[in-house]
């Protein structure tokens, strides 16, 4: 196996100043993996976010092209990572082998797809307006827009997915594509894994010469807040709790000088049965629904936490359906001991609320999660009940009967921001509730009809974003190739000679890329 | 003359509901002018946001056509306002009939533009990824994103601009563009101007069939607070210092749910007088630099409050004749009683360091605003200190001599973030000077070569924004096209049939714009 050294990477050195060892549990059975890693001390954590600083003018200003190769260079590096590499996330994170060798690919994957991104050049942004001497009562000078990364960015990942939102993920992948050096804070959860996947990073970093510190990441719990304090750092990215995001946001809106955090927190995710849907195909629904719930173990930000439909035998009889399947599902590990913690104590404040009723589950306890389902009065949605908003992170989901259709409407205007709705129905159920699409465009990233949420598309079109609290940010997506615009800032150049001017703005247009001259889109030079 | 009923325009309707009643100044004389604002209670101000937030389901999902004859018939009604309104404005702000006639055009013709963007769709941001039933593991649903508006927004204006940064400006334009009612709070220094502005959108708004509420303006001091803390309010766009700027960005992201603040605060818009070019033309340079620090008594966002420039007879000589063109200038008189006390204040500041020397301009005292000209040591720069970072608005500019060229790059990284910065070079200086391009980049939202900051062009590329504290937010812009990407969120369907579509996502795509599909851009059907 690769050795793990456990020291931080700062400016392309590995680090280990610190006197506070930190150890890598097996999710599965909660031993201490061998592997010791220094938790980074103030020095490291700013030498990290200079190192960044210091590689952001280099790395901002190379061609698209480079960082293109740099971003393909890593997924190749991730795509290499063997079997002992999968063994290690396994033992980690209780996940099953199949499912990391997918996440693998589904990583090196958005690297590539960021990589096209780049080679595509409509990140960039490029608006020109030409120069108009003779325009009466005062000329207009040549004026041209394009956008550069904003600086070094902190990511913070998250538990759930160890390689496709972690350490390689799409915060990462996003950042380095808009020319932004990054320091991530490897998680707690899997921080072999995030070793391993760092010295990928690095390998990609050494063979396509990118300035060294345009990838550090920092061992240990806390460090995460002096990186955030730090005036090197200009933005962030995170994936996990709301009370974690919304410190890191509370944080960042407090330095002398604010920055921006794009944190991707807590979602319910809720789904709609419609009656035609129900009278057409209840126990499909209810089957396939029942699988998203449990999927992974519930540990997904989009798993369907909500079930709404409206009081009928058809939904009663579906509840009950539900409440068989959840009941056959059998108990899994989960991501850490935390995580399961978590879920109990999630699972404590549904069983103790008196307008919430338990339809199925066995008992929670030992160390793995049972699936368990639930039944909410109506009222605690309208009335917004803190309980119904909260996310239990796990495999758990709660039915909500409405009266009526305008009951229904008035259910869903009671929820928070989220990062998906989901509408199950026949198309004369679309034509009768007509209004939801919408209502939930009001609350939601994502709408899907009759689809589930869980399994999210890394594609152009992908939101994964959404309303507070599902993110801090409803402009941004942290999946999908938007997630680069969340790191990039317009400038624009006023009177510039072609010869000074960046290539995306030159009249010659030599990257080939779309531009809006003059108000009208063009591939053409100038 | 038109009258002035002083109420605020809450939901299509005048309220004043409340006790305390404002005046509107005249900005020569320091009279009162005969009309009474009422100050807008909590209630009122509830209210505002209230009505905003019901017109908010039906304004976002007009069609943009619609939304397009909304601008365009409230550029006719600002074109309509005849002398009268002039006069009113004059009186308000000491500004010249002259320049509130154009600014009038401007402001016209920034509706205009807008409505533009509309009609053109790519603000729609349109991307499509086309399902792939075959595709292995997993088959691909269909998915389409496009953006819509925030909600309703909050929009405080500017003294400077009584009307393109004010009551029908910049941030007003783009929020309603982009399909998010206003409540906007008048200025304290042209209330009567607002209120016939206001008057215009209304009758824009009722002559094309808008919601009520679209538009809703309430006046008074500390009204904003509350309106900032509304859950209606969505987002917020702002124009004035740095301290109510960061005021407002601290109480919006201490909100239980936090929401973005466009703020554009403080800039000192640094000019470098590069050596060929003083060689070549220094008088002219002199001359044009001074009508920039002296147009409109200095109260630009955009006025150049600090010269830098290398060593040598020439430059000294260069100082002198600024030194002249400034002395000659005459006092002017400021937009209202507070700015020209805040203009005072920053002199005073300025004559009070040590490090810094005053080189023209007669004393400070009176009702106008004499222009000044000042030196101050490098050192300030290059260690930070705050007096040179603070922008002193007025007819006022601080020269820095540098030693050599490493000096210059040393004193421009110590300034903060800014609108704009200038260089004034001829071609040589600009191949010996190759570093400050990049580095200024880096602290900047605009760079000119040739060229004076004010004066800020309304177009698709302009960047009137910039980091921090020249703004809150670098990835906005509170001028241009660009301005309406602040205000707008993506929302992903999934798997929708195309009858069910937004137009702007239809396969046929029936308002033939520009679309993302399957990673090319397209105006072709599907």
């Amino acid at each position: 196996m690769t050795q793990i050294l456990g020291h931080n990477y700062i400016g392309g050195q590995r680090s280990a100043a610190g006197q506070l060892n930190l150890q890598s549990i097996d999710a599965s059975t909660g031993e201490a993996l061998p592997f010791d890693f220094f938790q980074a001390t103030p020095e490291e954590v700013d030498a990290a976010a200079k190192a960044a600083a210091a590689a952001y003018p280099t790395y901002r200003s190379l061609s698209a092209e480079r960082r293109a190769q740099f971003l393909d260079a890593i997924a190749d590096e991730l795509d290499a990572l063997g079997d002992d590499f999968v063994a290690v996330v396994c033992r980690e994170t209780a996940l099953p082998a199949a499912r990391i060798q997918g996440e693998r690919g589904r990583t090196s994957g958005q690297m590539r797809l960021f990589a096209k991104v780049l080679r595509r050049g409509d990140f960039y942004g490029v608006r020109i307006d030409q120069a108009l001497p003779e325009r009466k009562p005062l000329p207009r000078p040549d004026l041209r827009q394009y956008r550069i990364g904003l600086g070094p960015v902190a990511v913070f990942g998250a538990s759930n997915f160890p390689l496709a939102f972690s350490t390689a993920g799409g915060d990462t992948a996003s950042a380095l594509a808009a020319g932004c050096p990054v320091v991530f804070k490897a998680h707690s959860g899997h921080m072999a894994t995030a070793e391993r996947v760092a010295d990928a990073i690095i390998r990609a970093a050494e063979k396509t010469g990118m300035p060294a510190g345009v990838f550090n990441m920092i061992y240990g719990g806390g460090v995460g807040e002096a990186l955030v304090k730090h005036p090197a750092i200009q933005g962030v990215g995170f994936t996990g709790s709301l009370k974690g995001g919304r410190a890191l946001c509370d944080m960042a809106a407090a330095r002398a000088q604010p920055i921006p955090v794009f944190a991707e927190m807590s979602s319910i995710n809720p789904v709609i049965v419609l009656p035609q849907a129900l009278q057409a195909r209840a126990e499909s629904v209810a089957r396939d629904l029942t699988a998203s719930v449990v999927q992974g173990c519930g540990q997904f930000c989009t798993n369907p936490g909500l079930v709404i439909g409206i009081r009928s035998p058809q939904f009663s009889a579906f509840v009950q359906q539900v409440a068989g399947f959840i009941g056959d599902q059998p108990a899994q590990t989960m991501l850490n001991a935390g995580t399961l913690s978590s879920y109990g104590k999630g699972l404590k404040k549904l069983l103790a609320h008196p307008g919430i009723e338990h339809l199925a589950g066995q008992a929670q306890q030992g160390n793995q999660a049972q699936p368990q389902l639930f039944k909410a009065d109506v009222s605690l949605l309208i009335k917004g009940d803190e309980v119904l908003q909260e996310e239990v992170f796990g495999p758990t989901t709660v039915f909500v009967e409405v009266a009526d259709q305008a009951q229904l409407s008035a259910a869903l205007n009671g929820l928070h921001g989220q990062l998906t709705a989901t509408i199950i129905g026949e198309p004369a159920d679309f034509a009768q509730f007509a209004e939801l699409t919408p209502l939930l465009e009001q609350k939601v990233g994502r709408i899907l009809l009759n689809g589930y949420p869980t399994g999210v598309e890394v594609c152009d079109s992908m939101v994964h974003g959404g309303p507070y609290p599902a993110t801090s940010d409803a402009r941004g997506t942290s999946v999908g190739t938007l997630a680069i615009d969340r790191f990039l800032r317009p400038v624009c150049f006023q009177n510039y000679p072609d010869s000074l001017l960046p290539d995306a703005l030159k009249n010659g247009n030599p990257l080939r890329i779309q531009r809006l001259v003059d108000g009208q889109p063009s591939r053409e030079a100038i």
